[in-house]
């Protein structure tokens, strides 16, 4: 088994492939809204970049990328490679979706392992780990005016939940922490992967249809 | 009268039934919008401690549910528990708004003297009380695709307004603490229960039919 | 040439106006979503006060004006005027596009600077000028459901980039500060009143029509 010391430059190099495969996501967004080359550089960032923010602003550490610039400029990088090249990149979009399940895997794992780190227990490290995972896209899909992920049903957020939990346990269970972080990483990349290939999604539970609480406060006066 | 140290305890419980009521509120966003379970959790989440999370952050001290998670579990709790049970908590839904009115009375307190108690003056004070009681829930209109709470006209932030002010006022004017927090809470709770039971909303100030800023912009250029 | 020493007196005074203007176009939408007179505070204070808080929570300082409250004071001013005098201000539109394009240009620089201060290196401290120049009006176009300013194509952001490298730049060659902050705040105004002056708008680059990240999977499965 790696060390975690050997690991360690392993994992720097995949963490700002994450925030890359992140930024290219909200480049494409960029690219569909048709915006100008800033637009695609904000989107790129702020997705690349904003889960691992929001974290280290709630940790209260100093924020990662304000301390070692390198995932911003990475991210800068594939905004201007995908207004370049967006259709390319659109036709190989299952290739990225993939890449995309691996990179959501990997900042759960980091994120929950840093909320761990700075001392938090179990149900903040987790929050973390989703927080670092999920963030990101939610900003995104509010400026650029798409559908939300929390509206889509889609298995996303609870791939990353279970990928937090597998972490948390096998660390409370004694395991080392390389493996404990291996089995996170298998877990949530698994769970996204199948639901991607098989079509699953989260079923909803609906006890009668919805109503807005403007509606449901003007029937309850009626 | 009460003693503060008598009251601690006390706070803290309908602090974390505070959480949970605006808890609930985003799960009926949820379950309007048919998301899934974990779509519930997000909104309950965000709506029970977004305001508060802000007001920490902004405040430079370590962040209330970081330190210590157990809102973040019973907001979790209550958007397991709508899920299952929507229908019945939508034909309480003035039940729901007074507790929420009650809820939004006490965190607009609590929030206006952590300001105090870290030494902002008053005008900073207010601010933190009011962004208590109403962050979550922009965030939770924003993430639910709802009409925001500053674009309705109904009288919420304004009864909140009213409660920090008269909170800080009567602590400025030397009165005791716990005094002062009764004052506040029975202001603020008042104005927005007597807003809903009347159907009071604010004024607005129309000059001419509003524009666009681009219109405006071509209005002046033409 | 005048000395740092004596410019700073000058430049609170700017940056209070700066806040100020950048509140009355907060205010403005406001307006055109005829919102009442809480609407109006909360869309000033956010878009006048906004951006320099997300660079003060990014750097780890404390928040600027919970330290010295005078510019939420001015916001809140300029919102209650603006609430009762909104037809007056759209008649003057294009004078106050051209302030804002002064403030931009001086909160570009003052952001910049505030990041060197705080050790950052280049990118970051580039980073830092453009989030105090434009996040305040990004969730001012977010709360009033306007379209976001990351989507239009007009000049802004570019001339604040601008603005920003050229600060960097002359003071990595050596440049005296406030020199430098003069040539920062020109080239930024500079092309910001360019754009808006002879219609310039950032060119798209369009490889094909753009598709939903939804279609694309939709495309690539079938």
């Amino acid at each position: 088994m790696m060390e975690l010391e050997r690991l360690a430059p392993l994992l720097t190099v995949v963490d700002l492939a994450a925030a890359t495969v992140f930024a290219v996501t909200g480049a494409l967004v960029a690219s569909r809204k048709q915006m100008d080359i800033i637009g695609f550089m904000w989107l790129a960032v702020v997705t690349g970049v904003g889960g691992g923010t929001v974290r280290d602003l709630l940790l209260g550490v100093p924020v990662f990328w304000v301390v070692n610039p390198s995932p911003v400029v990475t991210c800068l990088i594939a905004a201007v490679v995908v207004h370049f090249t967006s259709h390319l990149i659109q036709s190989r979009y299952i290739l990225l979706l993939w890449l995309d399940a691996f990179g959501m895997a990997l900042v759960t794992v980091a994120g929950t392992a840093k909320g761990l780190d700075n001392g938090t227990g179990a149900v903040v490290a987790v929050v973390m780990g989703v927080i670092t995972a999920s963030v990101g896209g939610m900003i995104r899909d509010i400026l650029g005016q798409e559908p939300s992920i929390i509206l889509r049903r889609e298995i996303y957020v609870t791939a990353s939940v279970l990928g937090a939990c597998t972490y948390v346990l096998a660390v409370s269970l004694g395991a080392d922490r390389t493996l404990a972080a291996l089995a996170g990483i298998a877990v949530a990349s698994t769970a996204r992967v199948l639901a991607i290939a098989l079509g699953w999604s989260m079923p909803v539970f609906r006890s009668r249809p919805g109503r807005s609480l403007e509606q449901i406060r003007k029937d309850n006066e009626g």
